[in-house]
């Protein structure tokens, strides 16, 4: 039988590239770079082996908190209502096994993450002392591919999968999966995000601006903690955060696909990204550190170079297989947009989303980068005191969050146009959404890079065994990571934005579907200027502010029990100052550990269940609203936050770097505190609006036909405001729990407060300062 | 011939409540118990009177900038197209007329709050002086009270005066009227909020942190420049603010209640407001200081009594002239929601406007205060330094303006409820504004109250002529007016969200009248889950994050020059920290002046050319998006920058209160830090987002019938795009030369820079600090 073109092939194509991509990332060719290089000295193995002791005791038992939440989260998608060609109650178990398999994937490529990371800083440090930079730069490169095949190979597969065991079906059952990934992601970048800079900004008020020792000392309890922190941010979150973006991705763009291409719309949109995984291979394979070539330029390389490539590989791939007349598709779908070849159309919106991803990168990098004038005129205001960087480093933020923002509206407004009303128009968006995630696997090895890199510098700080060029070398990895770290946070948005921005069409597709002919009163009731939908909006955009609120200040709260603890071990060990005593490390992990998961409740449950109180308290309309408000104001919190954080990170390098007095002098001081208030801004609550927006979405998608049940505009059922009661009241009780343990430092301090304290507390010790 | 509570009768009733208004602010009753009281020493009038000149010369200048604007604004405004029972020429003549009346009347009412406050402050200062708290907060109340009345009065008669000459045609000609006064707010808002903040940020930069001397000194050259700030931008700005919140929400109201009522729809929301008056008026004369009672609560009791009286007398006038059948109002307007009863819904509005003033004023109190859990959290926060208060601050503000958005939601939606979909519901909306409003008179006299008793201690610490019990009284009035000036912000805001709302369904309204049949295809075009609209939002969302970046970043900019000024005069005039020489106050004041009517003018641009843009080039639907997304943003930042600002600005207040290590520790120089920060949130961004989300509503329903015409959903005229892409081209320019000007202090610093200074440049004389 001759192999053609057809579905269920090119899904098992799909499905083989999954494989494979997860092959290469297992495979001896990657982790043999990794794990075959070379230790270091005892030293640095010690310090490396607390480091990963500490990550997978952080993530062991944030899996086990987060089982609790599995467990309720499989057991109410049970209940849910769902629709589809097979039977009702196989489709459900298969929603709901999907769920787990989807947190599941999440949780594994998170804790892949993290294990490889923290076995490759301790690689990366001793490459550096022992072999020089461009070995040291090719472990940490190689480390991040692994993770960004993984990640691609893991969504495409689980997608792939479902598509061919369910078919039609597969939209349905995938919600469960997306659902799942997200949820997961969520967590973990609340959890991760809050664990990290709890730690950091801990070590750092009581290290550099309490005690003037450097980052990374040994001598302060904290460092560990920090360490352990970037692991399980930074990279374990980050990459369940993208992993989850892939698979949302999908499923969106499979809901929407089905309805506007046919059996074709099953398919395209996993071929985009099975292209996805052969160009990232050939990017990473060709990002190759040439010698005395900036390490930012190596990584950008590949990530234009994948681009292209992707581009030309899906134009062959639309040509290939999809026809040249929208009639052939098989679908009602009108093509009322620019053009009505769905093969254009399908090039188009892939180039579009391609196109986006390299105008953030550049955005991105003009706004937080230290060559550039944004970053430089933050430098500037260091001159005159914290609270002019402070001030200049919000508004380059809400500035610059408005161009991102732009730019992703045009891209959202240039596939719509291209596609015209209505769900091909949708389609579209969600096509520029797949072609945005062929960059993914890049973009995960670029941001796998960053914590890597800044791990392997802390580790040869701390043991004392790294100096001279070795040292250099890791200073200037670090320096690359930091940008990479807030690139791909830029990108990670816009695909965020895209993926709700589908999904939401999802919702209205599933409304639709739900209501049948009664749809026109759900549009007349949906215009968004009527109050209720306004008001919908309202709550959405407040969401947004909530959560990041809530971020923002567990980070506060979980440092300030960090800084009592390290206060406590410098007053009640002796000798640490000296070298002679040893801090306890672990003691801080451990507080950071409990404080981070007790955290992560509160923003998790409002995520969830904000949305089932709108959508069953004021009916699908005014849900509509919520979504669209959460995903407008959403997208600029979240570059806000992150653009901010990256500006006052790298304008404290600006001042080490010897610019307004360098080190030690009242300008880095003041950047020193812009860089604390910007770290839970960027790697806490600006990341985690990411999935927010997404869990927000599928909520919405998958209580659509509840909602619709028992309120069709009208006739409502009583159950209706029991639910949203529920909801409500859990909403209020995660809220207001969280709000009573009180701000920054209160409970949750184990050691003695500051005013019973007896040695190095600030405002009673130090004399006032004379000017 | 018998009086008939007709309504030409009762407008005339309204004429002749706003004349009386005016009358009693002008009265001997109030100016003469502020002019004739004493003016203190010598020392004292001398600075009252620098104070005096450098705020008339501002506003002078302001007023002469912003003629340009409104010799634009006027030409634009006539072209537009306009639609009535009148001619058109005529009504285009008295729209135009109206806008300059309305301008005219902002200007006023700004002019005349700070004429009587820079008048009022250095006798208050001479009354705690020589004659005790009781005469001395009697004079802050009363000038409070003037400007009030002055306020509501002029609002009132305008609006009055105009249902009176064109009845029908009313709101088309109010649109003009309430487009002026919101216009020349908004600009007195930024230009004023930069002032003031430019130069208490400049002056603190330079005083307080780098030379250690105290808030008004009189050898820091930026102190008459702070006090002049203080009345051109916290008295002028707010009272214009308010004057427009008044005159757009009759406007929207006039424009709603013809649809909804008929012609009791154009008097009815006059009797609202003329009862105000009266109760503002009893409100105002039982606000007597009484013996050691706190000033706050003086005001509060005031505030809460004139609230039940206004209740109860749009009862009773409820009552008296509206029917009690929906049938005898002559319209086809539906009661479809919870009560069919004109009366009722009348009353029901206006009290939930009533109680949603009250609610918001104990929510701001509580986020604001310092008495309250969340102040002083964050001031405990100080012993972690200032990166913690910075931190606290901002999660209280996000929180804050969660609850504070959803409060005014819920009044939102319950007026809808009671009104039902359509109209009915849009003016029970207006309606609820109008019962908010009804407390304008009271909300004015407490704002003036704080620059007045501000700038009274101020006047006493710079002259030096006041001490003891004295400047304890003024201390603590100083403290109120803080209190006071927080809680009317949160009001200001309340009542723009719900003008704009009221606005937005005017805009629709517009739109139904210009579309006729065509009308439902606007309807699916707006839902909001259509990528245009959806687009829409997000612009709507990111004008907000750009202006309120530009706002912020244009104070940091101006005070960067006053640092630079202040510090030449140190540097350049000597015997100036002896005492012996005399700072040049009058240079920084122009400094401060050019510069801040140089920033003024892209936030204003953005304002009215953003919509223009996103209407003309994306239509109509884009456009409702666009208002949808500014007011959800505009409500939850506004509102996160004040209350931000304001829990920071008590917190310092705690700290020197002998909290936390008191005056001069680590502990309160972290405190200053978050001031500093809180400053232009709290009195520049964050206030001027009240009028932005006004003017932009005024713009879109002015604009409406020709973007309706352009571009009637699918016959695209390219005229459309010529206007869309002028506009365009306006704001990038704005913000482009904005942008080009560099972040804080680098261009418009006179002195010399930095780093050829040769005095007090911390960064190069100051040592290291060991700690």
């Amino acid at each position: 039988m001759p192999i053609t073109l057809d579905g269920s092939n090119l899904t098992i194509v799909a499905v083989i590239a999954a494989i494979a991509a997860i092959a290469v990332a297992m495979s001896l060719v990657f982790r043999g770079e990794v794990l075959k290089a070379a230790e270091g000295t005892a030293n640095m193995q010690r310090i490396a082996l607390a480091v990963q002791e500490g990550a997978a005791a952080f993530l062991g038992r944030q899996f086990r908190t987060l089982g609790v939440f599995a467990v309720v989260a499989f057991v109410l998608l049970f209940l849910l209502p769902v629709h589809g060609e097979a039977n009702e109650l196989l489709l459900k178990v298969a929603r709901s096994l999907a769920f787990l398999v989807g947190a599941g994937f999440s949780a594994l490529i998170g804790y892949m993450g993290m294990w490889l990371a923290v076995r490759a800083n301790v690689r990366v440090a001793a490459a550096a002392r022992d072999a020089g930079r461009e070995p040291a730069m090719r472990i940490a490169l190689r480390t991040g591919a692994s993770v960004g095949m993984a990640t691609v190979g893991l969504g495409l597969f689980g997608a792939a999968v479902v598509v061919l065991l369910f078919r039609g079906d597969a939209p349905t059952v995938l919600e469960g999966f997306g659902f799942g990934a997200a949820m997961l992601a969520m967590f973990m970048r609340v959890g991760g995000g809050i664990f990290t800079k709890a730690a950091d900004v801990g070590a750092d008020l009581v290290g550099k601006v309490e005690q003037g020792i450097p980052e990374d000392d040994p001598r302060n309890a904290a460092t560990i903690a920090d360490n352990v922190g970037d692991n399980v941010g930074d990279c374990a979150g980050m990459a369940a955060d993208l992993f989850e973006s892939y698979a949302v991705m999908l499923v969106a763009s499979l809901i929407l696909g089905r309805a506007a291409f046919g059996e074709a719309g099953l398919v395209f949109p996993l071929i985009v990204p099975a292209i996805g995984v052969v160009t990232a291979l050939i990017g990473v394979y060709l990002t190759r550190p040439r010698a005395g070539e900036n390490g930012l330029r190596t990584i950008n390389r590949s990530f234009y170079l994948s681009g292209i490539i992707s581009a030309v590989l899906c134009a062959v791939a639309a040509y290939a297989y999809l026809p040249g007349d929208a009639a052939a598709l098989g679908t009602s779908a009108e093509f009322n947009g620019l053009v009505d070849d769905p093969r254009l159309l399908a090039i188009g919106s892939v180039v579009i989303g391609i196109v986006l991803a390299m105008v953030i990168l550049s955005l991105t990098g003009y706004y937080t980068g230290t060559e550039d004038r944004p970053v430089r005129d933050v430098g500037r205001t260091s001159l005159t005191g914290a609270a002019t960087v402070i001030l200049a480093g919000i508004s380059l933020g809400l500035e610059s969050a408005v161009y991102t923002a732009l730019v992703i509206a045009a891209a959202v407004l240039g596939a719509f146009a291209l596609g015209g009303g209505g769900v091909v128009g949708l389609f579209a968006i969600a096509l520029a959404g797949c072609g945005l995630l062929t960059t993914v696997g890049v973009i995960v090895a670029m941001d796998t890079f960053g914590p890597v890199s800044d791990n392997a510098q802390g580790i040869a700080e701390m043991s004392g065994d790294v100096d001279g060029e070795a040292a250099q070398i890791l200073t200037e990895l670090d320096a690359v990571g930091n940008t990479t770290k807030a690139i791909t946070k830029g990108i990670a948005i816009a695909t965020a934005v895209l993926a709700a921005t589908a999904l939401f069409g999802s919702f209205t597709d599933a409304i639709a579907t739900e209501l049948g002919d009664g749809y026109s009163r759900f549009v007349e009731a949906s215009v968004v200027y009527a109050p209720t939908t306004l008001v919908g909006i309202v709550i959405g955009a407040a969401v947004v502010f909530l959560f990041s609120g809530l971020a923002i200040n567990a980070v506060g709260r979980a440092a300030g029990a960090v800084v009592y603890e390290v206060r406590r071990q410098f007053r009640e060990i002796p000798g640490i100052m000296e070298g002679t005593g040893k801090p306890e490390y672990g003691k801080v992990v451990d507080i950071v550990t409990r404080d981070s998961l007790r955290e992560l409740a509160t923003p998790g449950l409002l995520a969830i269940f904000a949305p089932v109180a709108v959508g069953f308290g004021l009916g699908a309309p005014a849900l509509a609203g919520y979504l669209a408000g959460a995903i407008a104001c959403g997208t600029l919190m979240a570059v806000f936050l992150a653009n901010s954080g990256g500006a006052w990170d790298n304008a404290k390098k600006l001042v080490e770097d010897g610019n307004h007095g360098g080190k030690g002098s009242l300008a880095h001081e003041a950047t020193v505190i812009g860089d604390t208030v910007g770290d839970p801004f960027k790697d806490t609550a600006g990341p985690a609006i990411n999935p927010l927006i997404k869990v927000m979405n599928l909520v919405a998608v998958l209580i659509a036909p509840a909602v619709v049940g028992l309120s069709t505009l009208g006739s409502d059922s009583p159950l209706r405001f029991v639910i949203a009661g529920i909801a409500t009241a859990i909403v209020v009780v995660a809220v207001v729990v969280s709000s009573r343990r009180g701000s920054t430092m209160e409970d949750g301090a184990p050691g003695p407060g500051p005013t019973t304290g007896n040695v190095s507390d600030p405002a009673e010790t130090e004399p006032v300062r004379e000017r």
